[in-house]
């Protein structure tokens, strides 16, 4: 009698520092229909890390084979190593019914958005710039320069935020997961 | 630090027989910032029926000045007596940051979203008309005809369902009640 969910890809970006890697861990933990997808790359394995798992470790001819071939839904460049998510395993996902979610930062959520308008673009956001900073400064990791730099990251990010559908505030795990959930009932309910 | 809720104005309609009742009382059992509007009419009080809390009764002569001053958000007449949503105590609990919660039918909240584009119309349903008419007949209250009526009623009224954003389905109370708790969480959440 129950209709099947309805597939959704969320596309959730976030400066260093607001917490996104915890909040999205605990997400995954709480649903068993989230959807991870993983990257392709072209830089090399770190130990521990395993392929097909953390990312598809391929060659750069066979990446740029595969960008040539529109099978990316968006890709970048960092520190001269190619990332990319590849498209098929999102989509056939979304169409299980699966919730699809992309840890990416702001020009590749741009990306997915421009090849996938249903995508629902959430930010995860500290409140603040002031507040980011004192979370930057709590974590000690970094030297100043570093900490400035990602201020500067996430403060020219920021001004893409018109293009993202949800702002979550994430002050306690626990409630921007609520949101994050919350976001997911709410686009199920959408009519479209 | 943490900023004040936004103010949200939610127009639920549903068909007789959806549970609308039910679940609209959960949820302001549920929540301490729902605000109610009280409705305006022209018809005469039933035993029991308190000015001010039930409705707002008045004369035709005063509920005509109001509807031609422009003070309803919606109006309409049933068996000859006028209804109107009074609009200033929704816009004041509104900008209070309360859930402002409206109880009407498809042409009232029609009236309401051109008023006032912001509101979020959620539609209430049971899934199926079959479904919808396998209620009604357990209510076991009402005559063949009066079944008819209201199961047409509704097929004419879900035809207008593309002009609302969200559908809930009500297999199950507490469940409808999550999924309005999630779009209000989600609305607050909307970057606009």
């Amino acid at each position: 009698m129950r209709m099947s969910e309805r597939g959704l890809l969320l596309v959730v970006s976030g400066p260093s520092g607001s917490g996104k890697t915890t909040v999205l861990t605990r997400l995954m933990q709480d649903r068993d229909d989230v959807f991870f997808s993983v990257s392709s790359t072209t830089r090399t394995p770190r130990p521990g890390e395993r392929d097909g798992t953390d990312y598809n470790f391929v060659c750069a001819e066979k990446f740029e084979e595969e960008l040539d071939a529109g099978h990316f839904l968006e890709w970048a460049e960092f520190a001269g190593n190619l990332y990319g998510t590849p498209a098929a395993p999102v989509l056939e996902a979304i169409n299980l019914g699966k919730v699809v979610i992309l840890d990416i930062e702001v020009r590749g959520a741009l990306q997915v958005k421009e090849k996938y308008p249903d995508a629902v673009l959430i930010y995860l956001w500290t409140g603040s710039f002031e507040e980011l900073e004192r979370r930057l400064r709590r974590r000690g990791t970094e030297r100043e320069e570093v900490l400035r730099r990602r201020l500067e990251i996430a403060m020219e990010e920021y001004k893409a935020i018109g293009e993202y559908k949800y702002k979550v505030l994430n002050y306690e795990v626990e409630e921007a997961c609520r949101a994050l959930n919350s976001i997911i009932v709410a686009e199920r309910c959408l009519i479209k």
